[in-house]
């Protein structure tokens, strides 16, 4: 097993919690972070886990790309809506064999990352986690864990598992997180979709929780629909989910407790929302080949105009205060 | 002209609106009111409209059913959510010629009134126009007043203009209210939905005025293509509106001032909305003849949703108050 060293762009909710348990497995982890910088740097990270709590009173926090040190591996942990900094954030960080973990929701970013890093360095995490931050150098990992890791090609075509990825899996696994490496990318990105589209989407434009969405016939056969659309989608791409993953998908979700989308919670505090990673994108991909999904492309409309009038309404407010 | 009587079942911003204008005209008219009943009584009516203030000191107001006479015409100003009240307010008074008009939006009513009185006395009435009720007794007349009127046949075939709707169109005209007569009661009342289905539906499911639907490139075009779905619809039902029947609805809407829709208002009151007659009949209609309408068998779901968790907060506020 090679020592790889990490650096951690976004250090919030997955990328810090990852990266502390990097740390604490004895690994060299370097950590950017934006209005966390000064606490993390003074504080360092307290992990409130169900797999056991732990603290890191000192870390490597950074607040400038260009102070940090190049890595063996980039933990990508922003949301999609930032990916925009990427081209900025990659290169200062790049040695010849550095690759790019992408931990991130949605379909789409691999290849807009392809064009900052090339195409035969970026691997993608699908990542099945509850953590949240709670507030600075404060997270708080409540459920899963498990991180499905793919190597990304160009167009996302199927890729063979390689050294690189087995070195990382072993890191990962020495820091108690388990991963499964996966060969086709695109088709676990496409199984996340089936909850995510109908969930994220649903929980903003009806203001709902997860149960509330369960206990109304409507809205469950609403989710199921939105479901086959995705599996249509995934279909158009050459890849096929089994309709039995849908029941699946339902059945998790009448399970879990009362729960509030990751996109609910962003909406509610006014950051913006990740449409194009989580549902623009995937249409788009399913659009270009002819395959139409007029739910998921309502869902787009309806969420576009809530997020851009929810924006205006945060900025406001924030100049006012 | 006969002079007809008239009774007014639901005597709100239309059924008030009209009947008050047809009792100016010397018309005999008699209202059923429920809340406003005592007030009315006492007070009468006061209209404030486009074409002229007036009052009205003194009507006919009864609370009950069974007090009132029978009548030549009985006009129909309930929200379609009231309808299934109709089988007990209806027959205590019909005479042998009476005929029910319907002024109502939406579709699907007119076969309901006719296991009540029969298919060959019931109107349909489509209302070009915006009323409010601004308390009791208060009805402000703010814009249009046209009403399209067309015999119901069995299966909302074409019906022949008669001698009763001619008779009808007299006692209107003499009241300052334009009629139209029609023959095709279906096709009118599909052009209505064009722009009641996305506008209603949106402004709740998206909180929004017409403005601000219009006002954002995805919502614009999500209603567009709602309406190209509602065209479709009528399509399924042998009716052929003009693509350009669109954009003129969209230019008309453009023009409006910001304007809160009947279902968002109902929305906002905690009153039931009027989803199946004006978006779930539709949709049932045209599924029943294999036309498959995604967006609108979407906003069902989330009005649906949405209506019932509304009811259920606003009759616990009251319960609490």
């Amino acid at each position: 097993m090679s020592n790889n060293t990490y650096a951690i762009i976004g250090s919030g909710a997955l990328g810090g919690f990852y990266g502390a348990k990097l740390q604490k497995a004895g690994l060299e982890v370097h950590f950017l972070l934006h209005n966390d910088y000064q606490y993390v740097l003074e504080n360092g990270f307290i992990i409130k886990s169900k797999d056991g709590d732990f603290n890191l009173p000192q870390v490597n926090a950074y607040n400038n790309i260009n102070k940090m040190p190049k890595c063996d591996v980039i933990i990508i942990g922003l949301k999609t809506t930032q990916n925009h900094l990427l081209a900025e954030l990659i290169p200062p960080l790049l040695k010849e064999n550095t690759v790019v973990l992408l931990l991130q929701n949605g379909l789409g970013a691999e290849p807009e990352i392809a064009k900052i890093v090339g195409e035969d360095r970026i691997i993608g995490g699908i990542c099945r986690i509850c953590s949240n931050k709670e507030s600075s150098g404060y997270i708080h990992h409540s459920n899963g864990g498990l991180i499905r890791m793919g190597r990304y090609a160009i167009n996302y075509q199927i890729a063979e598992i390689n050294n690189k990825m087995r070195d990382i899996n072993q890191n990962f696994e020495k820091a108690g997180v388990s991963v499964n490496l996966i060969e086709d990318l695109l088709l676990e990105r496409w199984k996340k979709l089936v909850w995510n589209i109908p969930y994220n989407s649903l929980s903003v434009i009806l203001n709902a929780r997860t149960d509330e969405i369960m206990g109304d016939t409507n809205t469950r056969n609403l989710v199921a629909e939105i479901m086959e659309e995705v599996l249509e989608g995934a279909k158009s791409c050459q890849r096929q989910i089994p309709d039995s993953y849908i029941q699946e998908k339902l059945d998790y979700t009448d399970k879990l407790q009362p729960y509030s989308t990751s996109m609910k919670i962003d909406y509610e505090r006014g950051r913006p929302l990740e449409i194009e990673g989580i549902i623009g994108n995937p249409l788009r991909m399913a659009n270009k080949v002819g395959m139409k999904l007029p739910k998921i492309g309502m869902l787009y409309q309806q969420l576009k105009f809530l997020d851009a009038r929810n924006i205006d309404k945060f900025s406001s407010k924030r100049k006012i205060t």
